[in-house]
């Protein structure tokens, strides 16, 4: 049982950050329902894909939820959605969305029904306009400082971070909205939007007042670890390693390590700056890299890994995503994290769970997504709590659907 | 009052996670208690840094906590921090850390002190080795899929996206496990992992199965949106912007903005391929970004600026970060979430308050962050129940320490 066990969550979503939000939550053992309209959300197609066409990257943001597939357009598929948000349960009535539909979906009419709801919403940005990743990144110059040093275009993120990181500020929001009606009853509204997690990250990270205290901006760096020592090398095997000196510790252990003590020692004499302060060893990063990178190109990974693992270094290995996946046991069964699940129309892979472990509660297995209204009848039944002439009355009139029907496709 | 009112965290970090974690939850409005070594953590000095040499990244990653500053390696200064961590309170007993501490520090020792305390530890790996943001990017293979089309090497992020994920999720799961206490009356531990949460990371974004049942891995496609359509163009007046079409409504959106129906139509025709489908638009891209080229260079942005607006395009404006703070209204005073302060040492900037509103708790205003031990003797007083004269003992001994000698310098 999860540490959420009970906890009910309904979700109306597309995308990256929603969808992590409810995943998160399933994983830790909350029923979460995931509403689509019948044929699939904006994001039932998204890349990456399997050879059989069907989403790899939905399959991974929907694990362990259910799904109902509902006609929204219909006045009836509408009440419907209503009354799964807003049915009774302790510890139901919380609803995460990013879609953000005035009127019959937003937190005024909801709330009407369920007075102690708890709804968060995230829209792109505050104004509500919209903004995904792939703009607010942009936006707020990180491409600009991304990249090879010297290169002169902006380098855009793989990783949808922003996306990410609001997915799992929605997950804590929910958390203590939730906390505070435990404790006096009342549900609420619950606003956010990508840009402004984007902009307070910079705030947090000190970015911002770089920017207005400093002239000089930060630049690209290139690999190297910003703000003190951190570099990636090209081993004589045409490995690549990263080394990290961001603590003292960590410096003076890969000092050590590479029998660089004498050429650091005449650095610090040649420059006047100590490389026991970090703002030193940023400053000179390049002349530590050339003094370090002939130590790398001369050795295989073979002839120093066990020596820099024994030894404590941070460090690791660049890959490709396919040489991580097939090399790393923490990205394996290995891992309790993972199992290895063979899920229909996609194929047998290493599927992860939550990443916390929790003392007083067993980590849930992962649990493949749902196909597209694979739960229809039950939450009808169970959520909504409707009889079976009702059910069956919504499913001969197309204001929801299982299946093939589900998905939009003739049986 | 904010969402957490009344809730006592204390945290033992260095860096960006766990003190962005803790934060987090000082924001909405919760007690956090920093517990440092006398002279500064590991994080004390980190860049970028003021002209006064204060660092902006320290004052954005622990504002609105209370510091304390104890020698930790005096049996006395432990006894101190178990004293405070474990201090009494309903909504207390939370520890957050990054710091692995075998035995005093641990959650056996800790709970010993009280049983119902909530510990949650973030380390670098599962095996408890040391990892970094910038060494588990690289091992997952996040930087060979960065950069430029094309590009041989490898591309960094600039972001610790892993840390600002992890510092979230730590969050929920101290949230989690508080409102399993809430309800049974148990405490508990819970570790987590960086590599675990960027691993479980890939998976939920469809890249672990992408990389197992695909041949061909994904690529490096420079700042294009992976997976559907989505650009940067350059205009006639040197401006770059991002331009979306990863949903049907944006991709109409954006060829009927450009004018570029036919153009589009001739291509569908030439290749065979439906563009509304997203598979195909990335398929298509660079054919795609061809033929939208021309019209961006020859306008400048502000021919087209208003009209994207007026009709709901997603798209940005590529900036610096110093430009970023200095034209987008965003990140200004006119953003409730931000406010001017005047930090000493660091100067006058908008500082970011919690992204999320809650409609049932007023969204607290920034406050800066302590300087090191600022509240060591409220701390003393008012959480470890200390009288006047242990209080000075305590001072006198060197055990504890505000002001300058915090700071380890001579007052």
């Amino acid at each position: 049982m999860g540490i959420l066990n009970g906890m009910r969550v309904v979700e109306g979503s597309a995308f990256v950050a929603v969808p992590l939000a409810g995943m998160t939550l399933a994983q830790m053992g909350a029923e979460v329902i995931r509403f689509d309209r019948i044929g699939g959300g904006l994001d039932a197609g998204r890349l990456p894909l399997a050879p059989s066409g069907r989403s790899l990257f939905w399959a991974g943001l929907n694990k362990g939820k259910k799904s109902i597939a509902v006609d929204m357009k219909s006045p009836e598929g509408r009440e419907l959605i209503t009354r799964i948000v807003t049915a009774p349960g302790e510890d139901a009535g919380l609803f995460l969305t990013n879609l953000r539909v005035r009127g019959w979906m937003d937190y005024e009419t909801l709330s009407q029904h369920r007075e102690d709801m708890i709804m968060v919403t995230l829209t792109g940005d505050r104004h509500g306009r919209p903004q995904v990743d792939y703009t607010v990144n942009p936006a707020l110059g990180i491409p600009d400082i991304t990249g090879p040093e010297g290169y002169a275009d902006p380098v855009a993120n793989a990783l949808p971070a922003w996306d990410l990181i609001s997915g799992n500020l929605v997950v804590a929001s929910l958390l203590a909205a939730e906390r505070h009606r435990l404790r006096y009853g009342t549900g609420q509204n619950v606003d956010l939007s990508l840009k402004d997690v984007a902009a307070a990250t910079l705030g947090h990270l000190g970015m911002i007042g770089d920017a207005v205290v400093n002239d000089a901006p930060r630049q690209k760096s290139g690999n190297a670890l910003y703000g003190a020592y951190g570099q990636d090398f090209l081993c004589a095997d045409g490995t690549r390693v990263m080394v990290i000196g961001l603590t003292d510790r960590q410096w003076r252990g890969l000092v050590k390590a590479t029998g660089s003590e004498d050429a650091m020692s005449v650095l610090e004499r040649q420059s006047g700056k100590s490389l026991g302060d970090e703002a030193n060893r940023w400053a000179l990063r390049d002349q530590i890299s050339a003094l370090l990178r002939p130590w790398f190109a001369a050795r295989s990974l073979a002839d120093f890994a066990d020596d820099f693992d024994r030894q404590g270094l941070t460090w690791s290995v660049f890959r490709t995503v396919k040489e991580a996946v097939a090399q790393d046991a923490d990205l394996s069964a290995q891992n309790p994290m993972f199992e290895i699940l063979d899920q229909p129309g996609l194929g047998r892979f290493p599927v992860p769970a939550c990443p916390a472990e929790f003392s007083e509660a067993l980590r849930d297995a992962p649990v493949r997504a749902p196909s597209l209204g694979e739960h229809t009848e039950e939450i009808l039944s169970e959520v909504a709590g409707m009889d079976f002439s009702e059910i069956a009355r919504l499913f001969d009139k197309g204001i929801v659907a299982t299946g093939d029907a589900a998905l939009g496709q003739a049986a």
